[in-house]
């Protein structure tokens, strides 16, 4: 057996990029941008702070969308250039993704004309989630749900230097991306927009793509990268109701320990711009909040970048939440809260207003200026004074093989075994096989929302690639019969089937082998995809149901945004594969796995529930799941789950050994080794994400039931053991008290990687009252 | 037409009790309290403030359970009383109801011990939640969400002066209720303990169930009263899943402006005893929080009365929440954190830990002084030193016809008509009726739970009266066939059903005219009612789907602790009849209802979720109800609900009209005076349950949607016309702000009766830091 070891300086590095971000505080452009700021009208500050939609100075015959082929409107284009002076354009025409020939020629026409009026260069900004979205055959990756499932830092290093390559070469130099909300509520529907629900994976993999999209240096981002966008901050993961932008209700120690936590890691990082959650957390509307984004944001981190706010969220303040009597005052709230760049896609009037309020006193000067010189330094940064535009021509790498190839890897990394009875996977090709369900031969259900379109609904009409589940499922098999059974309405809301002819699919089964049903949701995103039931739908359970009164065996392949339960059907089915959102390739390396070809390692990233109102994390508190007490009341109520925060089965088997730590007792400032064996006990390689969790035992407030804090992703071949070494920093242990506070406290903390457990003890208390800790 | 005026004021009589609580700060015992206490030993002192269950000093084979007949163990009983002097007792035997005599013997004896032992009388104390649950042969009203139901106050202080009556006539003088949770997420398990959603509500019927309980002075509770125990103080009733017991996330905010409230009128109210939250709010153990107990409850509202833990929770904070290493510890922590007594039910060790902890200056002597203070000043308020035991024979109304009467009245006035499809109902004693479902023929399922038990298993084996829904739908006519079709293990879990039989159902539905379907919940409480779906048993909606084939009329009757949602099967259905949990009248006013011979009155306070993971309050925020927005990201989603709060039919038809002000304009110390026309329009004589709600347009976080502010219950003949009036403080217009602060803040709002709207305008501004404003 080969024994290797690796080490994994995970914290080292963060601690650098703390000392880096420090001393970037101040940038090498401050005395160009004070220069600039000092000849700067009123009405020039003013407008760079305004960034509109481009249906508004697109032809068309009103502002909310555009004709095809795309072209500027002059007239508008005057309006909000050379009028309004206005510092930023974002999103596509019409929600329909354009060439990069296309983006060049807008770009490039709006570039002139405001260069030509202010001599500052407009920063464009767009929603590059999971690869350019708005870009005619760019390269997509599996949404952020799916690169969590990986547990792999350089898959989603890789994947967003290749989408910020991509973005780059669209001329859109800023990405509102990545979303590091905690996807904590599973009939959320922008769950699979995150990086699930764990607070460590979403730093760790926050950090690793904010330097993949902004590269090396967050002073001088290339022609390669895009300036990142950090979102929704805060707190916009956990809606109560589980609808999108519905009021959140995060306990203070709670939101500074999980929901802040992410945000400051990634600014730690170095990440450039930061966007508001459009949301109401206790009580206040996020884009009011002087403390969350002023004091907590921009004082407290040190944050020198731009803040923006989401969409149409300024107006939302007087039109939605009440908090404002009209647009004005909206302005005025938002401003003064500290946002620096106002998303206000239609309302070209806003810089009217805010020129009014600046002149009454309503907004400082000072307050205009420091926004004003956050989005100065980031153009500078972003070199858009010296390079405006780029040749897009010579983005060779655009949609290359090596790219596919890249986001191919991540996809097959991200498909997640859940359950494989009796061996049924892998597959032979020799097997007959009955191909079913609503998601068996749709490119748009693999891409999921913010692809090629907001909703997803113009996936069919741009994709090239067309390797769906069926016609991969058909590259390793000649005996494949689909009846779809249940057929997803393409023009109407996600949730909407039709052509519902189970009958025939449980006919088609007769003959065959196996069943492969491909089950999950349509696309969607934001509140378009709000639920009021999260079971699978009914459709999709009568046809498993059916399908199973054949007594054939039935591999379930979930294709879907969240974890719809389906707990009456799942001892009907004997193997169960979730694919997430996989992107382009998910058809392809789903059929690569159930075939056999290649070996699953993905995990799941979040707690899949069984049932729709037993919603639970992984890091509950221990009131949640009790054992019966003695007595006359027993209060005894155990959890009862689908499958665990981390499942993931593979087609060999692991075995850990030898968990061993450097220090079993330590202090406050120490670094902790952990270090464990794990050994491929099977017969074929594979790779496995190694799971290091922390207990603290007691604490002064309730301690939650287990952490993760450390995770690395390995390969082993048949036989071999590798020692996997892990490092935390013993203030990671911490947590926030009441007080808002971080402490350790004296007392031990149970250590578990696979079945191995190890004891520390914490001799020596601490106490931190910075975010860096 | 008649023209009567009603003055209702409700708000003049709060701020009487405001000022009598003040008087009444020191009680007129102090004197004799301070005297006592000088006397007692720290080991006497230590004694008083423990409560340990009957259990525990009864003959058995353990300290969970006894032998029955019921006899004390004197070996036990020393031990408790002598040597531990100890000075309170909770709860009865077994889990089963006691008789009149038996109670007597059995506190006289208790009595009679402690009295020996340290001159001072032991505090008996019981959860009598809707009637003296464990007293055999006591009188069960409906369970307060159907009180609740019935907005109306005096049934509310009636049903509470007869249980009190009855408690006492228990020789229990301690009543452990009313509940003044909010019950806000329709999965928890224990709404039906509370008077719905609305913090007016509550708070309006809290005050007159806590006066109801103590009679006309809390200095000298008579021999027909019994002290009221606020619980569970506080944010109990919103779990973030749903589940009992598990943590409840509350902005600071709205913790104070909706949780907090009914706490503080009822202690304004006088009541003289708190039971603490078992739960975590924000993060926090409450039995852990000086600052809710100690701070909020105690010092800003100068509560003299006594704060009394939960069932096992100072345990709690070792054995589930982990904030204590050990039993000791957790007595600590809950000590200073300003608890006077612990319900350590089996634990009787809890007096040598809190001995030591005294004894090692862990706890102060102050502290315990003031614990203990407390006990003496509530056992010389409730007349234990005079009168430790009545003679129960006395108690002459003890189960009487009166007494009956005013259930079957609260019983009738909660009944809710939902749906009533071209007058399906009253039905006619011609026709012929299938009567099905599980809650047909039930007394347990009327009850529900803390019905002669905890869970409500032993009903049938205790209950008189056997007047179920069936027997009562006999008796108003001769041509009723009954077929359960589904019916309930009732010696399992409450979701357990058994004997499945539809086919027999929808055969006993071809010869009849309508069909009564009696659905619902068995019986339950706290945590073995929590449920993984919100949706009605798929049995129960499927014998609807079935019986909806036949194509005969169906009467849908609920009988149920919480609404469970039924979506599907609600168009098939022509009538909807809520009864929630009515007690031991329900069938006999549900089947008067069914055919006309009473009129229903009741309205929903709560709102009825039409899908489990809709779940909504009708105090919602603006956020969570959009219509569409323009442009490219059209956000509108309008809520999807059964029923919303308040809703609920008539016989007759009532018409409002004439809303009006007394003051248009107002200022924070102004008393608004609202009237409004109501008038029968119908048949038939009918209650109307006058409802005034608020909604403030614009506030400097975002308002609720609107708010009830006043309510009352009418009776108009047909024809008739009363005129309403509602008094409404200016400062209860206000809300709370981030600071916690209740503020009133110039502006419009739109004030509602039935269809009648007013506009009011607040003038000038107002800010109060005091609860009771």
């Amino acid at each position: 057996m080969k024994n290797t070891i690796l080490t994994i300086a995970v914290l080292v590095l963060s601690i650098s990029f703390f000392s880096c971000n420090k001393e970037n505080k101040t940038s090498p452009y401050e005395e160009k941008v004070e220069k600039l700021l000092g000849q700067m009208t009123v009405a020039e500050k003013v407008g760079q702070t305004a960034q509109f939609t481009l249906d508004v100075i697109g032809e068309g015959e009103n502002v909310y969308s555009s004709h095809f082929p795309f072209k500027l409107d002059e007239v508008m284009l005057k309006d909000v250039l050379v009028n309004r002076k206005t510092g930023s354009i974002l999103n596509t025409a019409s929600n329909t993704p354009l060439t990069l020939e296309e983006w060049h020629r807008v770009v490039s026409r709006i570039q002139e004309l405001a260069i030509e009026t202010t001599g500052i260069p407009v920063i464009y900004g767009i929603d590059a989630i999971h690869g350019t979205t708005y870009t005619q055959k760019a390269t997509f990756l599996p949404q952020q749900i799916g690169q969590g499932a990986t547990f792999n830092r350089e898959l989603v290093r890789k994947g967003a230097e290749n989408a910020a390559y991509e973005t780059r070469a669209s001329n859109l130099p800023w990405n509102f991306s990545p979303v590091l909300d905690l996807g904590r509520n599973a009939a959320w529907p922008r769950i699979w927009e995150t990086y699930g629900e764990d607070v460590f994976l979403i730093s760790e993999l926050g950090k690793e793509v904010v330097m993949g999209y902004q590269g090396d240096s967050r002073d001088t981002v290339g022609k390669h990268h895009v300036a990142a966008c950090l979102k929704h901050y805060m707190g916009y993961g956990t809606p109560v109701n589980g609808k999108d932008r519905t009021p959140a209700n995060i306990p203070l120690q709670e939101l500074i320990e999980k929901h802040y936590e992410p945000f400051v890691r990634a600014v730690e990082a170095g990440a450039l711009t930061v966007m508001v959650n459009s949301g109401i957390v206790n009580g206040e509307s996020v884009h009011a909040s002087y403390n969350l984004i002023t004091k907590m944001l921009k004082q407290d981190l040190d944050f020198d970048g731009v803040v923006v706010t989401d969409w149409q969220d300024i107006n939302n303040l007087y039109e939605r939440d009440r908090i404002a009597k009209n647009d004005k005052e909206a302005i005025k709230i938002a401003f003064n809260a500290g946002i620096d760049m106002a998303m206000v896609p239609y309302d070209v009037e806003y810089t009217d207003y805010l020129l009014e309020l600046v002149d009454e006193g309503q907004i400082s000067m000072s307050r205009l200026d420091d926004a004003v010189r956050r989005i100065l330094r980031l153009k500078f940064r972003l070199g858009l004074f010296e390079n405006p535009v780029f040749d897009y021509t010579a983005y060779d790498k655009f949609a290359s093989n090596e790219f596919k190839a890249d986001a191919r890897e991540t996809a097959e990394e991200s498909v997640t075994l859940l359950k494989n009875e009796e061996g049924l996977l892998p597959l032979s090709a020799n097997q007959r096989f009955l191909v079913t369900g609503p998601n068996a031969h749709s490119m748009r259900t693999l891409q999921g929302g913010w692809t090629l379109s907001w909703q997803g609904e113009k996936v069919e009409q741009f994709i090239d690639n067309k390797n769906t589940f069926l016609t991969s499922v058909k590259n390793h098999s000649q005996n494949v019969v689909y009846v779809p059974g249940v057929e997803y309405n393409m023009h109407g809301a996600y949730w909407e089937e039709k052509n519902i002819n189970i009958s025939e699919a449980v006919k088609a089964a007769q003959n065959v082998d196996v069943i492969l049903a491909f089950l999950g949701e349509n696309t969607y995103t934001e509140k378009p995809g709000d639920l009021n039931d999260l079971s699978l739908s009914q459709n999709q359970q009568n046809l498993i149901k059916a399908l199973s009164e054949t007594g054939k065996p039935i591999v379930m392949v979930l294709n879907e945004g969240r974890p719809r339960t389906f707990a009456d059907i799942e001892p009907m089915v004997d193997a169960v594969v979730q694919t997430y959102l996989p992107g382009t390739f998910g058809g392809e390396v789903t059929a690569d796995i159930l075939f056999g070809k290649t070996n699953p390692s993905g995990k799941l990233p979040y707690t899949y529930p069984k049932h729709p109102n037993s919603l639970m994390n992984y890091d509950y508190k221990p009131a949640e799941n009790r054992t019966e007490m003695e007595g006359a009341y027993n209060y005894g109520a155990v959890q009862d789950l689908q499958y665990g925060f981390g499942h993931g089965l593979s087609y060999t088997t692991f075995e850990y050994s030898n968990l061993k730590v450097d220090k079993s007792e330590f202090s406050p400032s120490d670094l902790l080794t952990f270090s464990v064996d794990v050994t491929n006990t099977g017969e074929r390689a594979g790779k496995e994400s190694v799971l290091l969790f922390a207990s603290d035992l007691y604490a002064s407030i309730t301690p939650d039931n287990r952490r993760l804090r450390g995770f690395e992703k390995i390969e082993l071949q048949p036989g071999e053991t590798k020692t996997v070494q892990m490092q935390v920093k013993a203030s990671d242990l911490a947590f926030v008290n009441m007080d808002g506070d971080w402490v350790l406290e004296e007392g031990s903390f149970k250590v578990q990687a696979g079945s191995e457990v190890v004891m520390i003890n914490a001799i020596k208390s601490g106490k931190w009252s910075n975010a860096f800790r």
